[in-house]
């Protein structure tokens, strides 16, 4: 059987909650006090920054109306409503764009591929900063790439202007579920030394895992039929909206991604 | 004078661990154990991923030789030698794509960017609950974004297979060094309520982050010019090796960020 944590006896409080988490989806009423999501983005601004050029920014929705059209583009029930405090992780170069016009440099650069995955280095590094700070305080997350589902419209509702791209959501809030903790591929499989490994899909490894996931989806409802991450990958991976969405061509227009 | 931590009283040890972050670049001889390497990737298999799809593999490199293949490409020094572990953190649509051939599914959605930045987040957060856990257990670590200085070498050295792409490495060691605490944007420019705020860089805010930013290098190295935070982003910023490589290009040679 697919044993879960404690793997190893390299622990303190710290990896206890990484090891332990799980995405959140209900949240109870109470909610985030001020201090704490000043805190938590404290927290993201702290962490590492791509060449120290900052290109992130987080919008906090608070706003009931702007809170629904997220929900809209999402599909996902729980981003609606009020319960869990809702940020968009934005890949921002317009601001250093901003700060070079003043200054009479060029953007050319700002254009090219390179500079937005530093942008995403920074919004995701910060984002899961935000999840692991939040977890040690007692709250659950749930990152949310369903907002890309239709990037275009995340860009109107959230008014972001060019060199911009709002790559992934959270919600934070106190947990109203304690979900099961979902199996994840083996270090066996993931971690290679060296050089690339693929995959044995005839490995005990490999095979194990595939049995662990069948087993947890079994438990969260025996009423559907058996299934595996292989079965799972070979059937859904694509299926998403947010899978189907023609990102490349909003990144262009968003003057991202040129070359 | 911009303050550093502690902001706020909303505090526990990882949130102490998480403001205190600073890149380390200078390494003692201590080894990491193998028992703390094997906690850190189960910490980073446990992290979030996006839709169940765990697009993302780590690469330990152990090897002298690689390991100065990887130092050529990054330009950085401290990637040289033996110390610090050094990762490099994977996005892997390549497993998916052989799980689905196997089943004789087709594989064509893996060529969308949509794919590709879900990978993107499955490796960046995997890497940053990596640095987390690492300097929970008193180990430092750094980002090396320059290993995209070349992607097209860094994919032939670590034999990278199409529908994969090397996102980021990381060394992870014990310090050699305490480097002082490098100014972050203030929240006041960071986090906006409900859409995109533009930056005002006539905002008390952001001049006193210039001046911090000033202070800053000049501690560091008093008989430089003097230089603030716009000054380095109008005169520095896509003037670095990764900053000028052709990413776009090699994507879509591996079959990723097609449309």
């Amino acid at each position: 059987m697919h044993k879960e944590p404690p793997f190893t006896e390299v622990r303190n409080s710290t990896i206890d909650i990484l090891m332990a988490h799980r995405s959140i989806r209900a949240f109870s009423s109470e909610r985030v006090t001020d201090d704490i999501m000043d805190t938590l983005f404290d927290v993201a601004r702290h962490s590492a920054t791509s060449a120290y050029l900052q290109q992130m920014s987080m919008i906090h929705v608070r706003d009931a109306q702007v809170r629904q059209e997220v929900a809209a583009v999402s599909g996902q029930p729980y981003v609606g409503g009020d319960r869990g405090e809702l940020l968009i992780f934005v890949v921002d170069l317009y601001r250093n764009a901003q700060i070079r016009r003043r200054n009479g440099a060029s953007i050319t650069s700002l254009h090219r591929t390179n500079l937005f995955l530093q942008g995403c280095e920074d919004a995701l590094i910060s984002a899961q900063s935000v999840c692991v700070a939040a977890e040690s305080l007692g709250l659950g997350t749930v990152y949310l790439g369903s907002i890309v589902s239709d990037p275009a419209r995340m860009i109107e509702i959230l008014h972001l202007p060019e060199l911009t791209f709002p790559l992934v959501g959270m919600l934070v809030g106190y947990p109203d579920q304690e979900p099961q903790f979902k199996p994840r591929l083996p270090s066996a499989v993931t971690v290679m030394t060296d050089s690339y490994d693929p995959i044995d899909q005839e490995s005990e490894a490999f095979r194990d895992y595939n049995d662990s996931v069948t087993h947890y989806y079994d438990l969260r409802d025996p009423s559907t039929p058996l299934t595996s991450f292989s079965h799972r990958i070979s059937t859904l991976l694509g299926l998403g909206a947010s899978e189907q969405s023609e990102i490349l061509d909003v990144l262009h227009r968003q003057g991202l991604c040129w070359k």
